[in-house]
């Protein structure tokens, strides 16, 4: 069986001038791979008429070539009219894509403009596919048997095209060769550590296999991936293939899922009926926008006290200034009172608090930059641990919020439960 | 004057499906801009003779191509040996790199392992350009007036030797066209309704300037380029016209510069020591997280109260039940409330607000998903506006965060008073 070969072509000088990162192709490449088709290239290129014609011209060899951006309503958008003199056809209004754009506008209470209008203008001989998140037109078009698709640029719109649109399209139209991945989210372990606990196990896989370590924050995703003709032959090797993981490596293991960890707790609160809220110093509120991010997280997630200046300790969750004045506000007193306070606050089942020196300035020799107290109160009592998370800002903050979630984790599944 | 084109191929499987960004691409894109050569494009492909054999025949028509990747000590990597055969030329055993490895093992307390020692063959051919950030060598090498450049994928190591040598060597061989830019930040009118007020002032651009549109979440960037061999004049021009725009848009910019409305907003407020808290509900403390990001934030910031669940409204900042049942949790009397109970609680100056629909369900006839009520609390009142931000839950949180940062930012500009 041949692979199906995919090009991806990308559009528009502000990714050759690295003002934009091209982050639309890894996720298309990621979903294509997932869907069993064989990434060939990634070709990214300016808005010129010669070069887009070129590309074109190129990607007729492959099987399928998504193209994004450029089909914006302003003037730096040439791509249509490139694509209609490829194609050898004209641009015509369509009354199908006015009406979307009419609806998007109508919805957000905006009047549409004659440059949107244009927006409906359409190659006469393409496929129109809906776009139900904005107003560019996705156009599908075929030459010499090579599918090319023309996508949005911007990401959201372009994801939710691909997913709602063009795959079941292209299901039915590429073969796939079967592509099959278990994700291992770990914590706590340093990249480098948990390759040497597992080397032999690595060292031992199927030649259809391959390992990915994935280091951000605090957490490091293991990609266990393979390809193979036979679909269940492929699941089940890989499951085996976890199972001899797990049980190297279990203790840190919080999920078998591409989650954020996050997630992993809200659907642990969810199903238990159990409610959190969160004190937040050195977070400054990113334990609350993880969690909120997630759909339905009202149901689990009561609220927040940023308590980011020293007197909002006191006046919102109740740390006494005495003790704050005793201990110093990066502190385990102090994290645990502000843990106790939200709990008793929010009427949370949980709750989960901060408090350290984010940087890149203000620390001291007994608080160096990075040093962060993380508290969990739970129905039972109050649990607390310090950490250093290193000098850069954004680092600690991340590596702070994922940690304390780990925290709450553990407790929740009962492991490690006097210490935490 | 020719300019001088450049080629970026990056080559490794990861980057095609998508386990990693590209991100050396932009970085290598944008200086190689800002240093005045032209990236005619950036190609990716993976770990395969015949495609990079096929990528590097296709470079020969530009000036310049930089290699990114392919070149660590991983069974993987086989970007060496294709080197050798497209260039004519086989491996010989360097001792300049081999001491440039042992000199990193012995500064990292390491062994060297049989692998590392496999780094120090080289093409016989290439001119070896020293790494002192890693153990990778980095190679130059020519054909028919072409330079190909191999650089170590490990983001680091690239652009350490990209500054360090690379850029001076550039400067010696290759030409030179001055770049210049100006970013123009705005925010609150859509893309196309801003390009319908400046496209008389577009159209009648200097030829050697463009004009490029890069909106996301709320924000349209405007960023205005040239290229000029009179680097001193084309900074001028390019000033000239952005004090035209300027008159046509001054309403709708918050910046001349690349950077988040909350750090100009952190700025303003900094400079005129005046503080700011927020009571979140569906942005869900992301206008925390957002100004927390910034270095020395706790000057301005107060904290925030997360209000996620109804009852924390009342708790939290007093927002009276009998309001909230009588007008509805998404509604001007309850985000106005919560503004003033938030200014009230934290002292601070000014306090933003947000409640709303952040989706994807939740929505009613009268209140659809996507809705927001947004309110700022200010010295001498409070003032609210009501915005529909679309159907997708992360665009929702990053357009209302957007925009409440807006409201503030009019306000103290002392625009618009009354109407913020």
């Amino acid at each position: 069986m041949n692979e199906t070969k995919v090009k991806i072509l990308s559009i528009g000088d502000e990714l050759l001038i690295g003002q934009v990162i091209n982050t639309n192709a890894s996720w298309l490449g990621k979903r294509l791979t997932e869907a069993g088709y064989h990434v060939d290239s990634v070709l990214t290129i300016g808005d010129g008429e010669e070069a887009i014609l070129d590309a074109f011209q190129d990607a007729l060899e492959v099987d399928l070539v998504l193209v994004t951006g450029g089909l914006g309503p302003t003037a730096d958008d040439i791509t249509k009219p490139t694509v209609c003199k490829f194609f050898g056809t004209e641009l015509v209004f369509s009354q199908e894509v006015y009406d979307n754009i009419m609806a998007i506008f109508a919805r957000r209470g905006f009047q549409m403009s004659e440059r949107n209008k244009m927006q409906a203008f359409i190659p006469k001989s393409c496929i129109y596919v809906p776009n139900r998140y904005g107003t560019a037109p996705c156009m599908w078009l075929e030459k010499e048997g090579t599918v090319f698709v023309f996508m949005p640029g911007v990401p959201f719109e372009m994801k939710g095209i691909f997913n709602d649109e063009l795959l079941p399209r292209f299901e039915q139209r590429f073969k796939a060769k079967p592509y099959a991945q278990r994700v291992i989210m770990t914590t706590g372990v340093g990249e480098s550590f948990l390759a040497d606990r597992i080397q032999d196990w690595e060292k031992n896989l199927p030649d259809f296999m391959s390992l990915a370590y994935l280091p951000q924050y605090g957490i490091v995703r293991l990609r266990l991936s393979g390809r193979h003709e036979d679909a269940s032959f492929l699941k089940n090797s890989l499951d085996h293939e976890v199972t001899k993981l797990m049980n190297l490596i279990s203790d840190c293991v919080f999920a078998l899922d591409d989650k954020p960890i996050e997630n992993v707790v809200f659907e642990l609160l969810l199903n238990k009926g159990l409610t959190l809220a969160t004190a937040e110093s050195c977070t400054g509120g990113n334990m609350a926008h993880r969690i909120t991010l997630i759909p339905g997280s009202s149901e689990v997630f009561k609220g927040t006290a940023v308590t980011y200046a020293t007197e909002m300790k006191t006046a919102m969750i109740g740390v006494p200034e005495t003790l704050i004045a005793e201990h110093g506000v990066v502190s385990r007193e102090v994290a645990e009172h502000m843990a106790l306070g939200m709990r008793k606050l929010s009427g949370a089942d949980f709750a989960l608090s901060s408090t350290g020196i984010a940087g890149p300035s203000g620390g001291s020799d007994e608080n160096p930059v990075g040093t962060v107290w993380l508290a969990l109160a739970t129905p039972t009592g109050v649990v607390s641990q310090r950490y250093n998370f290193g000098k850069d800002r954004e680092n600690v903050i991340e590596r702070a919020t994922v940690t304390a979630y780990a925290m709450l984790l553990r407790y929740l599944n009962g492991q490690d439960k006097s210490q935490v």
